[in-house]
């Protein structure tokens, strides 16, 4: 499916964000994650687990039944099942026998997020998950989960978006955006499972958020990346400095980090969540009612696109740009690793 | 389709609720039955009918037509055609040949309802409906009809649920049913079109709504039992008695009758039709209150199974228990009716 | 796709009415016509211009993007468009390579209406629209845009309906038509790309318009007839004379024409026009509101039966009348012009 070979959905092997940390407790959160019913919940110890969202009996949503001690109870017969996944309980009979099951995903809670593993378990290693130092969650930042949205779009839409940030100059050319997030050129770092990009912007005009911020400069240095973390994770930096000239120049007077992760529900749907980190609290505060149009705008563009591929079908003519090197390569990376699991 | 061979939607030939009989009246009613649109109404003379409902000339919906007479007058162009479905009047020319029809379906008013052959008419023998004092509908019974809901899942889910009564110790466990439900074995007993199972719980504990109807006994004996005349109609029964030890020991102080009709409207929905029988007419009345809730919980739990399955697709592994046999004999003689229809 | 053979969506090479010339401003346009996004926008100099709807970069609807000057910057990304739909700009690189453009339409305001050429451009010809003068819209005739319906349903649908004017009789039993609209034979005349159909009613029952345009006339000679310029226009005429015997017999006491594009969107919806002229300007106040719960009437049965066929399927069985001539004549001719467009 676009802009993927046929058949191509998503990489199983990876781990995704399937929740905040915050999201999950005591109560069952119900998800679609690569098109795999899936129930997230707290156990009495405080851990967090991810298990099928299906009762194999009669397919019953495990999401909409019950907990009961650190396992789930299904809500049509009664057939119980522990945070293993193991049927713990056949109320209709006194055998359960072992090999009755549902499937028990390995999670694991890594900064603010709760991070599933959908492919094969035993390739689910923990070191590949990013680093959190890597992505800007040092001591002294101030992280915050904002916003949790159901994108009725393919996830590569957001990828795509994420990997070409020449769209900040026009999509939020009212808030985050210049002119210069698309003249200028970009720098790209590419390692096996990771794919950066960052424009330096020397003397450049302000985009309106600095006013926002209260900062009164027309002009000021700025650099603005992407660190893309496949399958699904994006780590942004936003960084502004004062420019030469100025009293303080070369000093950073904003610094903020952003995190996208995109999570494939269906093929033609998705979950965003988005978090920021910086060392000002105020701050995020303020950015958080600021950026909720901003993602807003990201999501219409998706939702959008998604609809037009609906009308035109999925093999539309595609017209490439000098800055779709990224993006080109962010696909290539990802058709890569899909082509590898369907061989393997 | 699931749980039965791709291409098996439904058995055509036997007897479906197409309404309660009281639904019907000198109106147009419109349903889909089995893929088919179907207009029900009463004659003059008092006599149900059933024909087509969509027209043969540019496919208006009959249901949204006129009646005119015994008849009905297509809404766009004014054709007409009688109870018989046989074209009476084209307004365009003075001719009307006799090869010019629509379907007309068998239809029996039987009990408190109206019975409809979908498939090969010379087979639509009465014969073949339910005995009415077999299910309970002997003199002394006060019978109503109480709910019609369309329900967005297919019919079989509701058939699972229906033979397969230990769904009661969960799914309606906060009125109807307690854990003896599912912990009870059942009787079943098999003929050509016929399916019958009963649990016999003795001293064992009262459900919520043998308090509700202002019963006050913690323990009582209990039958719980469903026939199920195929293809799509079910008829339970509920007794409570008083348990060994008590005054009055072996009598029954409640008994009902619950009809439970399934009829398939499209291969992803179906009409289900709740009607209930007992001795006494105010008991009726609270229940009818009462199990709206409970009613509303079979709908969910089918609707919610059909979402799944749109999600996980129509051949998701299924895990058989015990207490499973009786739906399974269900789906088996099913299977063979439309195999046969099939073939023949 | 019925009533055409499989694969049979839409004539492609003909003029269709894009909008009414009145809808087409400084604003963007969006519409899908034959499953194409457009978008309609005026130039500076007055001139409308029609162009493809989606970005050829990252499918963003052009329809939801800016005006800048005479040419549209897509919301995305930012690059360009001009009017002809070249590419005059991609705001991330220097250089804008000439093979860069969007489909351009051939956009012809004539009458009422600007009409769109979907197909080969090159065999655009405006000598192909509806003459003005054989429409009716002659001078002193006061014409008005009255209604764009966005309808879900097939075009054809409204092509039947349109082509058959015995459905008057019935549909519009209440305001338009008389039982005479369906038992008076028509006089069809068939030229490449026109087919013409006339009723003439002598001495006949007036419709109910006739008393609701202040006429006290129990009965009235009428003509009533459709013009259809294929693939998408017909121009109706609808004509009143005082009858035989009356003091002013044979002089029209009203007299209008209407006229009804048709404009397939999707294989399952299409854009309704409908206008009107008349020389009395008072008349078409009155007939806009009298006239808006007719055209209802017309997408409502067309919605209907695109309902039906979801139901039934794309081959219903299909009883043919004698008034049928015209309608299966003019799905002839454009099952024709679609099986020439498949072979050239």
């Amino acid at each position: 499916m676009y802009p993927f070979t046929t058949g191509s959905f998503a990489v199983r092997n990876g781990w995704y964000v399937a929740a905040f940390t915050h999201e999950i407790g005591e109560a069952l959160l119900a998800r679609t994650i690569l098109d795999q019913p899936v129930v997230l919940y707290r156990k009495q110890d405080g851990r967090a687990v991810a298990v099928g969202g299906r009762c194999p009996h009669r397919h019953f949503p495990l999401g909409k039944s019950c907990r009961k001690g650190d396992g789930i109870v299904c809500g049509y017969h009664g057939i119980a099942f522990g945070p293993d996944g193991q049927c713990t309980d056949i109320p209709s009979q006194s055998f359960t026998p072992r090999s009755y099951h549902i499937p028990s995903y390995p999670l694991v809670e890594h900064g603010l997020w709760a991070w599933i593993w959908m492919g094969e378990a035993d390739k689910a290693d923990p070191v590949l998950l990013p680093d959190l130092e890597a992505i800007g969650l040092t001591p002294g930042m101030i992280a915050r989960a904002l916003f949790v949205e159901h994108v009725k779009g393919r996830a590569q839409l957001l990828n795509d978006n994420l990997l070409d940030l020449t769209h900040l100059a026009f999509l939020h050319g009212s808030s985050i955006g210049t002119l210069d997030n698309a003249a200028t050129p970009e720098e790209v770092v590419k390692r096996p499972g990771f794919l950066s990009s960052r424009r330096h912007m020397r003397d450049a005009e302000a985009p309106p958020v600095v006013a926002h911020m209260g900062h009164h400069l027309a002009r000021i240095d700025r650099v603005s990346g992407m660190d893309f973390h496949l399958p699904g994770f994006h780590a942004g930096i936003d960084e502004s400095r004062y420019p030469q000239g100025h009293a303080r120049a070369g000093e950073a007077f904003a610094s903020s980090r952003v995190y996208h992760a995109v999570t494939p529900e269906t093929p033609h749907s998705c979950t965003y969540f988005f978090a920021m980190a910086t060392t000002d609290a105020s701050a995020i505060a303020i950015m958080e009612d600021y950026l909720r149009p901003v993602i807003a705008e990201d999501k219409f563009a998706t939702e959008e696109i998604e609809a037009m591929l609906a009308v035109v079908g999925e093999n539309p003519e595609e017209l490439l740009l000098k800055s779709d090197r990224n993006a080109v390569e962010g696909r290539r990376m990802l058709q890569a690793m899909m082509d590898a699991e369907r061989v393997g």
